[in-house]
């Protein structure tokens, strides 16, 4: 089989979603870092191989880390972690349907928190505190439901470590380390979640990445 | 195994989503029809039985419409329309990349659009041309990346149709039959590809169950 390519940037919390799942497969690939800075990212045409994260595996081109994930959790499924998709059509819906959550409910409020409160300080950006307190507060009513889906079962979509908290990784990471931790510390099954998600040796390994 | 209970409204699109697949699965169902006007849907609580629309099969229960035809495909893939969800993980990547690029970026500005074109006048409320131009032109460029990809294969994940597919039905069949037409008009592959997939005996009787 062809050598898995990922072009991205190690400070991309979508390239980290991916190098993540690579990582926790402990299948090869090749990391092709993009120069965020150089503006290669920003083209206007996605779906091109100057959106980021993006994939190569011969002639398999693929674009959106959700769907990239997924193809490498369901192609290495022997490799490295196992269960990262589940093997009942029941656990899989249930992965679905969190996935979904992810994508639509947890994601939007937390990538503009990651952005206010991590990002834009790192570029000397004044943080807008409007924005902040609205998506805190959008970001509250989430983890409220994460709260007592996670008093039903040790992760998201059952007994294991599935592809569904793989997701969550990059933005929860960052949000452990802004003034947003409050509403992950008043929420002790969640901050279990995340305390024990973060501390997979495949994300040490993400954040390695951005050392060079 | 136990009924499928799909609560939801025939008006609503993203239970639209969920009818067309049980109708293209050609397997057996029971709708609860919610009352929309009574303002049941907008509970505060998501990922309760008020959120439509919701899927209910014994203990199974799930949200999110993209979550639910995926269990359905995948549960009941012997049924039907054959290879909603394709065999090959080649394939299957594709669709879950289209299966995000709909998601994402299809359905922000169509729905706006629907919103704005159908159900605003619908309601005797002002359209706001504003938005409508702006979705326009977010939409448009969606549709020539699609245009793009209809010129390699007949449907978005392959030669064959698939979920992917499936999941564009109820904003391109309000799109087709707004203002917004032009924008599908003047891209014969699109234009071809949606008169093909809302041509489906599926989709008819989705709209069908609206005159009751």
């Amino acid at each position: 089989m062809a050598v898995m390519k990922v072009h991205g940037s190690p400070f991309s919390t979508s390239t980290q979603r991916v190098l993540a799942c690579l990582y926790d497969k402990d299948v090869e690939f090749q990391f092709v870092n993009v120069d965020m800075g150089a503006g290669q990212h920003k083209s206007e045409s996605f779906l091109s191989l100057n959106a980021i994260p993006a994939f190569e595996q011969g002639d398999l081109k693929l674009f959106e880390s959700r769907a990239i994930t997924q193809y490498i959790a369901q192609e290495y499924s022997d490799k490295g972690t196992q269960l990262l998709l589940p093997e009942s059509n029941k656990t899989m819906a249930l992965l679905q349907l969190w996935k979904e959550v992810e994508a639509h409910q947890f994601n939007p409020p937390s990538t503009k928190l990651v952005f206010e409160l991590h990002y834009k300080p790192l570029f000397g950006m004044a943080t807008d505190t409007a924005a902040v307190e609205e998506n805190e507060a959008g970001l509250a009513k989430v983890l409220d439901v994460y709260e007592a889906r996670l008093a039903q079962s040790k992760y998201l979509a059952g007994d294991h470590f599935t592809l569904v908290d793989l997701h969550h990784l990059p933005n929860a990471h960052y949000l452990m380390r802004s003034s947003a931790k409050k509403l992950f510390d008043s929420r002790p099954l969640v901050s279990a979640w995340v305390a024990d998600i973060t501390a997979r040796p495949a994300w040490s390994k993400v954040l390695d990445l951005q050392k060079y």
